[in-house]
């Protein structure tokens, strides 16, 4: 009987193509397909998403390319569509693609921009078929220790908490979850940077925020708070609040 | 004039040899000067830490070896010495031997456990010496991610907000921070185990909760958390409370 293929969830880091580990590099070489998340208009135009743009110069055209094209660019839906069903009904789709070459014994590679179970796209396959084939993880770089180390600034000290909050959250709740946090990172700002900013000065914790859009990819930008112009701030932008500086 | 050297923090990931990135493994090839926190009862038995232990194989005998040996083991000194104290007076005196080699024009990779910026010890040499040289840090792999990855669960999904803490915090601190949390991450168990495996128990978080040892490094552990024997339980493990499921 022929032996089912192996999942991969290989972290490719936040960015900057050399942020890969020696071992997602590896096991990336060896898959005979690799596949990807990329949004519908990316795609439409035959480009690859940015986990793809990471790990493009070393794939070899032997290997078998699997996109899994994302349906929607936005969580807001005409009625009587929901987000959170297209967006199940995608996850079941590519997880039966991805199955195909599973049951054909071919590994599959999936690769995840920044790490695989941290807020990764990744997790919705292995939650679906990490049961069924044999997977393996490799951790890699999160894009806020990225932004940390682009920042040049250390994140948390010695018996600090970190918190690490979506922006997407209400203002109410930012508010609440903030409130005492000696370390924090918002992630997923873009439309949600004014309401964030907000209350990070609301809570005196804006004079410590650091904002980095892009962390350690080509087009990065480090800004001030009140530099950013809360129209133009992408989905990949990060306010960290550093904890106090412990003299150790 | 001769130009100085250059600060390299480079996080070497959370154990597996192969969890480097490739930047680090670039940037620590081309250094003169390889520097590690090291215990003292290793150093004594010329042995290198957990860092030194994951890149060594990639030493050339012509690079030079900088031991930067903790004085202390515990936190818990006898009066009138402080902990607090001592490891500045410490880190005040291995940023002077670091300093040394970069007045001499050598640049000095610091090797870090984990990411630098993550509870590194390599911040508190950051702190006292970035504004006086130029540093560059290579973020890299931490526990937490490397834990996850070896569990095989996906750590955060969606919007939801992570918390991470040390165990040293007391039952009452724990408690009131890890109310109401979506995820969270108890790092430095050792002896605190008992205390947050109660405090986690009282919160009905317990049942979600994974715990490892050395996540990745060679005498990596799983445990379930009934099993692990509270006096043994090493600095070096972790809880993960994982976020419930979303079906995404």
């Amino acid at each position: 009987m022929m032996s089912k293929g192996r999942l991969l969830g290989l972290s490719v880091g936040p960015g900057d193509p050399e942020l890969i580990t020696v071992k997602a590099l590896r096991l990336l070489r060896a898959a005979p397909v690799v596949a990807y998340f990329v949004a519908k208009a990316k795609a439409s135009k035959g480009q690859g998403g940015n986990a793809f743009g990471i790990i493009e110069q070393h794939l070899d055209l032997a290997q078998q390319l699997l996109p899994l094209v994302y349906p929607v660019t936005t969580e807001k839906l005409e009625p009587p569509l929901s987000y959170e069903d297209v967006i199940a009904d995608f996850y079941d789709t590519a997880a039966e693609q991805v199955a195909e070459h599973l049951d054909a014994g071919r590994d599959v590679a999936v690769i995840c921009e920044g790490d695989a179970f941290f807020f990764g796209s990744y997790m919705y396959l292995h939650d679906r078929l990490a049961g069924r084939y044999e997977a393996e993880v490799v951790p890699g770089v999160c894009s806020m220790l990225g932004g940390a180390a682009a920042l040049g600034s250390p994140l948390v000290y010695r018996n600090q908490s970190l918190l690490v909050l979506s922006g997407v959250l209400s203002e109410e709740e930012l508010t609440e979850r903030l409130s005492g946090a000696e370390a924090a990172v918002v992630m997923k700002l873009g439309r949600n940077f004014d309401k964030v900013r907000r209350v990070l000065e609301r809570l005196g914790l804006a004079e410590r925020a650091l904002y980095i859009e892009r962390a350690t990819m080509a087009q990065q930008r480090v800004l001030a708070l009140d530099e950013v112009d809360p129209m133009a701030s992408p989905y990949f932008s990060l306010i960290l609040v550093p904890g106090q500086r412990w003299r150790g």
